[in-house]
């Protein structure tokens, strides 16, 4: 059992949160991190309110948090008060300003999760006194930033004070790289990609398939598929997926691809669902840790476990 | 005092080891740092015979070993024999096929560390029998490529087995990163950006200075440097810098720059060797945690000494 300020403040025994991964952390995954001793939290995504019941129905009884895109939920602010009303573990707001929404869940008594990507939106969270800011490197899955986690989590540390709670995200998969957090300053942990490949996370079989069969070098962080998509997400955010034909012909050519976008959208319209060679699979350079699908229990036991046996063992490795 | 591989192989008291930054890695500061008890490494870059024997003699009866660009030395293997017949204490290559410069430091029996970027990259160096392998962060300043430490260091370690040395690079400046890099599976860092800002580094004072004041939100992986400086890297790398008035104009238009080419390289000529609001200043996002001019010995046992309490509490952090 690894002991942070991020287990005290939740009274959680293991200091793993689950990423609120859209159409993928549904209340299923996000109750079995919260059951195993972490902290689930349902992926709410752009907004979408059935989605948004369905989950907390399928969570049942377990405390669980919900995650929303910032940019998206300020034009769906209803959203926000639906999820505030379930009386959720914690609210997290990623990518834009999330001030009105930290406001309105400080109001009704939930705990706030920020999650930054450079050193300046770290002191603007800081300001705004969330609970908890998620340093996010670039070697993420999905929509992030540019900066790797390396030096930017001690920066965050060391501006935001010894009080501050903080976890790490991407490129974390395993017990190593939760004991390597701790040692950059951080408080915990949250796991996407890792929890993507797990028993519990919706999404087909097919598309966990081709997560275990895929590394990290494959993987890129484009626009390709937000501008197929017709998603309009700040210039400052791109997507990190599995490579595939429709990244091949565009990532160099987004000039090209936004005059042929109309074309481009359609074909990605009218493509198969598990279709990877057109369709998005989010996924973080963490593929190269992951050889297997399983229940998420395991997922928080091992890091856990991994972890725990690096830091007792830290003593040994001084003369 | 850290034991790790590194230290039992290279028979050094620090698993610290100095990154051979051209025009900056001089026979002084390597020296400084083998003195300090880690290893420091001359930057022979691009290749000048002149510069390296300068280096050479700067550093003295002190073991130091020397770095090289790979694609551009491959183009120069009179300097390989130069810096061999120095017998120094390392040959490490980066950015390229190392391998027939490998092959010739090993007949001679010096060893040998060959930096990687990406996972392929790792099995290559590892199947050339190299004594190092240092896998590189996209954080680092300087040449790199797109892959972010975090997971890229623990999947060179799972391909490579338990036995292969490997040190961490990128984004790394202080003991959280080297307690970090050991977790992650690491025997040691190679520091570029935090040995740029000490005392016995090449560069000016106004260079020195602008790396304190400045932080990792303002550097960014660029070809625009080497457009206008007629190199020609291979496209898979770009280069960390700080931002400056020329990455403002061109980054985003790199076709542009192309086209403008002749010009903009007599602009960057023509410019003072100081006008950093033209010349490069390359940088790793490890700025962040750089807020003095230290001289080398100082930031070897700073580095040392945090990390070390770092690991010897990793117990306290268990309940």
């Amino acid at each position: 059992m690894i002991a942070t300020r991020f287990t005290e403040r939740f009274k959680v025994p293991h200091p793993v949160m689950l990423a609120p991964m859209g159409n993928v952390s549904g209340g299923h995954l996000a109750a079995a991190v919260s059951n195993a001793g972490g902290l689930g939290l349902i992926g709410g995504g752009y907004g979408d309110a059935a989605w948004l019941e369905q989950a907390f129905d399928d969570a049942g009884d377990t405390p669980v948090g919900v995650g929303f895109i910032t940019w998206s939920v300020l034009r769906r602010m209803d959203l926000v008060d639906l999820v505030l009303a379930h009386r959720p573990s914690a609210l997290m707001v990623s990518f834009g300003d999330g001030e009105p929404i930290v406001a309105a869940a400080k109001e009704a008594g939930v705990p706030t999760i920020w999650q930054i990507q450079r050193l300046a939106q770290a002191r603007q969270a800081h300001a705004a006194g969330v609970d908890v800011i998620v340093v996010q490197g670039q070697e993420a899955g999905g929509h992030g930033g540019d900066r790797g986690l390396t030096s930017l989590l001690p920066a965050v540390r060391d501006v935001t004070g010894p009080e501050q709670i903080i976890l790490a995200a991407g490129g974390i998969a395993d017990g190593r790289g939760l004991a390597a957090a701790l040692m950059l300053g951080a408080d915990g942990v949250m796991l996407g990609t890792r929890f993507l490949a797990s028993s519990e996370a919706q999404g087909s079989v097919t598309a966990k398939e081709r997560l275990v069969a895929t590394g990290g070098d494959q993987t890129l962080r484009t626009r390709v598929f937000d501008v197929v998509r017709d998603l309009d997400w700040p210039a400052s955010f791109t997507g990190r997926a599995i490579a595939n034909t429709l990244t091949e012909q565009w990532h160099d050519d987004l000039d090209g691809l936004n005059r042929d976008k109309a074309a481009q959208c359609a074909r990605y319209q009218a493509s198969a669902e598990d279709d990877f060679s057109t369709r998005v699979l989010f996924a973080g350079e963490a593929l190269d840790l992951i050889d297997t699908i399983e229940p998420a229990a395991d997922i928080v036991h091992d890091v856990v476990r991994h972890a725990s046996t690096l830091l007792r063992d830290g003593p040994r490795r001084l003369l």
